[in-house]
């Protein structure tokens, strides 16, 4: 059963965009209207809208925003095409590595080349393929939710890592989207939210919107997970993905293999939830996933203190991989993938 | 190899006490002269002063501190020795729950009682006791350094959890005790920290004394230690506790189990690092350690900044339990007790 979340990260509305500011939150929960392409590049390079498929809606909305604005430039229109092309392919360098920003500002401008229609006319389709990919990515994380809630057991608590949440996508979540299907058919369950520091995605983010949704919610440190399963208070563990290799290893925030090991010795069943887009079967194992070294400050500073002594040295790798051996199931759009899951993926993607 | 320690956290200088002010490292670090008993009481409850060793030193030296100020209040020494046991008794409720401050208060009580000394000789037979068991803890602390270096592999990288060293003992340090000792011998070694959420004992105190002492040490976050350990970056996992059980379960700060379940995945040797005193024999397995339930401030804010959402839970155990199947070795002051921990722990208490 589908629950109604009242997250929407970005919405199209009244002809513009409209997003929740993540800076701001917790602290703040605030809409931002977005008019103009520049003012869309800026809050997706500024992170007011983060996560891959949010990100990628924004993208797509960006440049039905530059069409509106530089229809009164050009008469001709295929001018008009010419330079909102390459709108598009500035719009897709706002987050360099976001594998779905490129793909939807990609999506935007195979709508340009294959419109035979007058200026107003492209408008509308752009605005159409913005909002198609607004809710196709609904619907995707409904359907990851409903497909993850089977195997959810009543009154379970679930612990989640990092934010995969409505926050992240258009609005339903991965992994909270798995939490948010099983709460609309027993709402005897709960989460539990690590921290994920070093950005603290679950305490700042996760922990917001599963409040927002009035869905219960306990924040507990990184390092206690271990105790509380050891208590028998952790059911299952679902997390969203960054990158799945064809073998069923998986990349996502830092932290989220060792949540991994913690549920393999206790028995705990530990599940990834991430659309088909995020395997790329052209990698066997996550060996070959490259892991992005952030910041050092992620790590030395909270809220802009310094937390340690100077001199430390700080090593901050954003992701680690999760081996396939300690994932129970990837649970897809199209069903939950089990091992083996080089057959299983491989044989998900022959079907699509 | 005995390294020598800048670290002194608590010291017995010029007929008073001086300390580390340890409330403001990592941001400043600075002494702090403590001249009455009413000081001291303050300085342990507001942990000016902190962990268990150093405030046992702390009490003790307190007792002197009240001993010196009551002299002239007094003509009868028995008077004045009634009104010390008392001083002596309200000293060891400045921090309830810790052991070493009951043990080291006890301590000065014995001296009160069996002095058949004037005012004068009780103060000086107080002070030589204070003395006494400051330059003891650092002794033993030392002996558990040599004993642990004997286990550290050539160049190894050493994984510690909080602060079990020279600021949490009279100045050389348990887990960070071994450090010394190791890095005496081969200054190749190095140290990775974890960051110790909630209460950050980690970045604040065990970079900040490794720091000053010149030990190269990494700060991580307490999700991070897998992926150095599947790296090969983890050579050795040495923590301190707070309580062993006489089947060497050990009770130390959250987060430890999580770190020993995912050392023991990798194949990374795990040990505790404690004096004798810290296990109680009466106690049969960890199941039997009480753990305390602690602030819920300390989860949901950092720097007095709120991290979360409104209405979030928060369960805040301030300690777990590792079970004696994931420890290597327990690193004592007589050696290293080795599994069957019931019969080398019976041993070694048969021993002393």
């Amino acid at each position: 059963m589908t629950f109604e979340s009242k997250i929407r990260p970005i919405q199209w509305v009244d002809g513009h965009s409209r997003m929740i500011d993540q800076t701001v939150i917790p602290y703040e929960y605030k809409y931002v209207d977005i008019t103009t392409g520049d003012q869309m590049f800026h809050a997706i390079r500024d992170m007011i809208v983060r996560g891959a498929p949010a990100i990628g809606i924004a993208g797509a909305q960006g440049i039905v925003l530059y069409a509106k604005e530089g229809k009164d430039k050009y008469d001709n229109i295929n001018d008009f095409k010419q330079w909102l092309l390459e709108k598009a392919d500035y719009m897709s360098t706002s987050r360099p590595t976001a594998v779905n920003l490129m793909w939807a500002c990609g999506e935007q401008k195979k709508v340009i080349m294959n419109s035979t229609s007058d200026k107003e006319g492209l408008i509308k389709e752009l605005t159409e393929k913005a909002v198609e990919i607004e809710f196709d990515d609904i619907e995707r994380c409904k359907k990851i939710g409903d497909y993850g809630a089977e195997v959810v057991p009543k009154g379970a608590t679930i612990l989640t890592h990092c934010n995969a949440g409505a926050l992240a996508t258009g609005g339903y979540g991965t992994a909270l989207g798995v939490v948010r299907s099983a709460y609309a058919n027993d709402n005897t369950i709960q989460v539990f939210a690590d921290e994920t520091r070093p950005r603290q995605q679950g305490a700042r983010l996760t922990t917001f919107e599963l409040a927002m949704d009035g869905i219960p919610v306990t924040l507990i440190t990184d390092g206690m997970c271990s105790y509380f399963m050891s208590k028998g208070m952790i059911n299952m563990v679902v997390v969203g993905a960054d990158r799945i290799a064809a073998n069923g290893d998986t990349a996502n925030k830092i932290g989220t293999y060792t949540v991994a090991i913690a549920a393999k010795y206790h028995n705990i069943p530990f599940y990834i939830a991430a659309p088909l887009s995020t395997i790329d079967t052209s990698i066997k194992s996550g060996k070959e996933i490259p892991i992005e070294e952030r910041s050092h400050e992620e790590v030395t500073h909270i809220n802009g203190k310094r937390i340690c002594a100077e001199g430390v040295n700080i090593i901050n790798p954003g992701f680690d991989v999760t081996p396939h051996e300690l994932i129970a199931g990837i649970i897809t759009e199209k069903g939950i993938l089990r091992p083996d899951y080089n057959k299983s993926i491989a044989e998900v993607f022959k079907q699509s």
